[in-house]
């Protein structure tokens, strides 16, 4: 049954500015050996998330950066093709962090059974997952949205800001979304239950925004940053809150714009509207994980939360996935399929 | 026994950048009377603050602004001349809001009476008064400094500067004050007991900053912006706090200033080391006062706290006095006596 090759993307240089093809390489190499207390994984599904545009570049960040001619790295959802832990058998569907390739091995204290039954063995890399706990820690312990308040997400139909809308909702306030184009706006407010949705490809963005907060904005979830923020900002109440949790629209900045330094607008506005920014990564919350789970699974059984996968197949095309994702391409959680999942009839 | 005329000083247009002098008109008036439940007072102090600035502006703050030919708004210290309240007699004195003038007419319910034993009248508009207070809550509340962290104040020999790096040295923290010039530093160090002082005027700033943070900075009690914080920024620790007080460096800004858009910067900043920033503004802990009345007076009987006062004589030289106070030309907490102090012999 062993599989002889093993086909992997690896960081080839570093990306200036927007990652370029050539900033990657896919490799094919030997299937490794588990040792003693690792399993060997078959991957089923790669999660591709925003955060690894900033694993790319070199500069001190939360995490150390992939290095050049490493795997990149990210979240997996695996079946056990080899064992040697007592804790896992072949067929076992596990959660893992094995990177951009089609076979892994793992040390087993690295790995999470799945139980398939509970619910579909993809949501573990979606909203049951990093990206559901970004956006439950982030906006329950920074944003703490009050009843009747509103609550701003961009990206709104992606895996981290259709579940803080969603949890918005349930906690009674106001949910507005933003969103790139008519489509995820219709999904937004019709399937994920917003109660606006602002399309930011509209020329009169800041003004739509505005006309759809008009009681203000008092928790924003920044996701995004850029003109997002920009908008946001006179829109914001005394007291405001912004969790910071991703500033995608930057990412891909290989310096600073010229322009103007907007520096003392966005402290003047922290002032005299006594906001509070606080950045904060989802491993900050770890400890609220269980509850997070519990939470997180009855809203799904209840059909509180809902969600939506994007689901590219082959690892060939995670490269242009992932590319495109930065854009804004991708529509609802983003996952490349590696492999079959064994889970679905 | 009653006086003529009360002299005043109005806003007579809106400052456009740094206040000019005919920004201002001194005035002289008839003294009002006072009515039933009011009193009419004798200015001894007038406290000049960098909040000021704010209010000759037209723009939303978090007050309203003073109008064109209003008087100018500030913290007074006074002696009651008239009184036609029950709650005050001739020769009391008290902490008012009465503004840039000689004499006033204020309701007794908007007056605290001041006990002369208990500490010197004028610390009621400084150490005990409103900048302590904005230093112990700022800090305190959203600062959380925490034994052997460092905490970073500008301004370090102004009313509110000075008060910051005291009580952290009380909780423990190494307390490093930024200054202009080596009398201020000097002060800073050898009389106030800061761990360091760094004077903004010399051309390594950044550099020398970084020198005295060996172990970073967790907490920057932002009173000033501009370079101070664009230094900082790199010095500050995963999890810091940065209670934003006031921004000095921004408040005759009439334009953004051209070059490059930091805000990417910033947010990243915030974003990847988990910072905090949060406005404030000294009335949203009110109900703290009592509080730190009681630990400001112990640690002023006890020497833990000390202050220094830079006292301008006649309300004609306010004007020059708050134009100097804007560019960092006084040496501690800056006041206008208008009149005698009655209670140094």
């Amino acid at each position: 049954m062993r599989e002889k090759h093993n086909r992997r993307i690896v960081l080839a240089s570093r990306p200036l500015g927007e990652p370029q093809d050539e900033n990657f390489r896919l490799e094919t190499v030997e299937v490794p050996f588990p040792g003693e207390g690792q399993v060997l994984l078959r991957t089923i599904y790669l999660s591709l998330d925003p955060y690894m545009r900033g694993r790319m570049n070199a500069g001190p960040s939360y995490a150390p950066p992939v290095e050049v001619g490493q795997v990149m790295e990210g979240g997996t959802i695996s079946t056990v093709v080899e064992s040697r832990s007592p804790d896992f058998v072949p067929g076992d569907v596990v959660l893992g962090y094995t990177g951009w390739q089609e076979y892994a091995v793992a040390a087993a204290t690295t790995l999470l059974k799945l139980d398939p039954a509970r619910a579909p063995i993809s949501t573990a890399v979606g909203v049951l997952g990093m990206p559901g706990l970004t956006a439950y820690t982030g906006l329950l312990n920074i944003g703490q949205p009050k009843l009747g308040e509103t609550v701003v997400v961009a990206a709104a139909s992606g895996a981290v800001g259709s579940v803080v809308g969603q949890i918005a909702k349930i906690k009674g306030c106001r949910a507005v979304g933003i969103a790139g184009g008519k489509r995820k706006c219709d999904f937004v407010l019709n399937e994920l239950g917003f109660d606006a949705c602002v399309d930011h490809h509209n020329a009169p963005f800041p003004q739509d925004l505005k006309a759809v907060c008009p009681k203000g904005v008092d928790v924003y979830f920044e996701n995004v940053g850029g003109r997002v923020l920009n908008a946001i900002l006179p829109l914001m109440n005394p007291f405001g809150r912004v969790p910071v949790c991703g500033l995608i629209a930057h990412y891909n900045l290989s310096e600073l714009s010229r322009g103007i330094d907007r520096i003392p607008m966005l402290m003047g506005a922290i002032l005299v509207k006594r906001l509070k920014f606080q950045g904060f990564i989802v491993s900050d919350f770890a400890a609220q994980k269980d509850e997070f789970v519990r939470d997180m699974t009855q809203w799904l059984h209840t059909g509180k939360v809902k969600y939506r996968e994007d689901v590219v197949d082959g690892l060939e095309n995670a490269v242009a996935a992932f590319q495109g994702l930065l854009k804004g391409r991708n529509f609802g959680k983003l996952l490349v399929r590696l492999a079959p999942d064994p889970t679905i009839a």
